[in-house]
């Protein structure tokens, strides 16, 4: 599969800054990967009818990336084709005053799918070492001396493994986590935010706080890079997906699903020869109706 | 405090059948325990309006026990008397046909208090490695066959790491847990039984499905030593309490209770110089009134 390229599982070590943030190669093949796309999305399709009745696992898919990376489109355009029922799309923004007096994970656990269920998350606690860390906002939490005299090192450092068994957790318990950060390069970032600020429909999308944070771009992907590599695993892995181009973001991403799919090999629960016999009985019953 | 007899946090093993079920040579003495309870309510009282107040730290108190070993009284009892605003009880039944679809930490994440709340644990997730276990329930689940296919030991040696994961998790930010264990003699459960059987007003805490359980009575009490020795912690000890005297339990667990929350050193929130100058504003605008 061309998204095992991308895969990190914690075996090999992931460097931002050698790996691609565009499609390379296949960067002239726009319409062959949009047909590939397509044909991943009917099997997607399927696969998640399958899974939903299986109801055996159930999986959290987890965008992550700097802004304008194509977190919302992506959702939209790979997502959009599954039947809702069976799948909801998390929006994690700036946590409200009642979330932060609780642990970070709470309000990630009230968006945890039931086995057969997906959960899409537009962000996720990722930003709890991510956004967090980089504007320290942690020093401004309440919380017991104990926590809050802990050096940065050490507080991270216990968010990375209470992460990692977090996902161990989940994963003992029947649920796969599939982790994406859409890879951009400050260049096509920039082209985004123009056309954010020109076109009047993108108005919306766009905010002033953006310009701050780009302004830690590289800061931003040296953080990223280190979270990557704390918390990827076998069982929950990351991808590590160029996003310069969308078409091509999006047929990997296609392909990733289609694969976290398919390794659950779902199938329609079996029925027994009792339920069997009680359909002919209700065949019967119903054909006898005027 | 007397309670640290009862105190396991992983150092020492837990026997319980070399555990007194009773009050030993305190046996006597229950009103001068009854007003030692009633001067720690006092200052459990207060203690937790600071707490409350404060909002550093969060607590959780589970009682596990076997049935009529006085859960409920104890919760009356000794929790009766704070404040129910920042203090919830929740009662861990039989699971639903919605949170078996979910991870079993699902429905504990819902009754997780806020830094500042207590919430009660009337039973808790170790019922899914008490009675899940005992009555193999986890057979009948729906989920992954690479989890089902384990054998008892590994699913539920995995359940015992994840638990102590999980109040690693909260320790690490700013809760605290407190486990209590009832421990009953079986010649005082039956007694405890004839009396819900023979009081007209004790009926409804009476259910058939006791006496099966009782015939499992030392069984039970295996499985707790199992349970107990593989999940207590410094951060989150057991307590192990003779439960045959109500009284002298409800004494150990308010000694129990104000000790959790004196490390917790509850303080209210300081006044800055600003406050302060505010506050004085706002008096001489209350003064000012006629």
């Amino acid at each position: 599969m061309k998204a095992d390229a991308y895969r990190f599982d914690g075996k090999t070590s992931c460097d931002l800054s050698r790996l691609p943030t565009d499609a390379g190669t296949e960067k002239g093949k726009k319409a062959e990967y949009a047909e590939k796309t397509a044909a991943n999305l009917k099997k997607m399709e399927s696969l998640q009818e399958a899974f939903y009745a299986d109801g055996r696992e159930g999986m959290v898919i987890l965008l992550q990336a700097l802004d304008a990376a194509g977190k919302d489109g992506t959702i939209k355009h790979v997502m959009g084709g599954l039947n809702p029922e069976g799948v909801t799309v998390y929006n994690f923004k700036q946590p409200t005053k009642t979330e932060l007096e609780h642990d970070y994970l709470w309000r990630v656990g009230r968006c945890l799918p039931p086995r057969g269920g997906i959960s899409i998350f537009n962000r996720s606690y990722y930003e709890d070492v991510l956004v967090v860390q980089m504007h320290q906002l942690h020093k401004g939490y309440r919380m017991a001396d104990r926590v809050l005299q802990e050096s940065d090192r050490e507080f991270f450092e216990k968010r990375y493994h209470q992460i990692c068994h977090f996902e161990e957790y989940l994963y003992e318990n029947s649920f796969r986590v599939v982790k994406i950060f859409l890879h951009l390069s400050k260049g096509e970032q920039k082209e985004r935010f123009l056309a954010r600020i020109d076109t009047p429909d993108k108005n919306w999308k766009f905010s002033a706080a953006d310009i701050t944070e780009r302004a830690r771009f590289d800061e931003y992907n040296q953080l990223y890079q280190k979270v990557i590599n704390a918390t990827a695993s076998e069982h929950a892995p990351w991808y590590v997906l160029p996003a310069d181009q969308k078409w091509y973001t999006r047929y990997l991403v296609s392909e990733i699903v289609v694969e976290a799919l398919q390794k659950c090999a779902p199938s329609y629960p079996k029925v027994t020869d009792q339920v069997r016999a009680e359909m002919q009985r209700a065949r019967v019953q119903l054909m006898a109706e005027d």
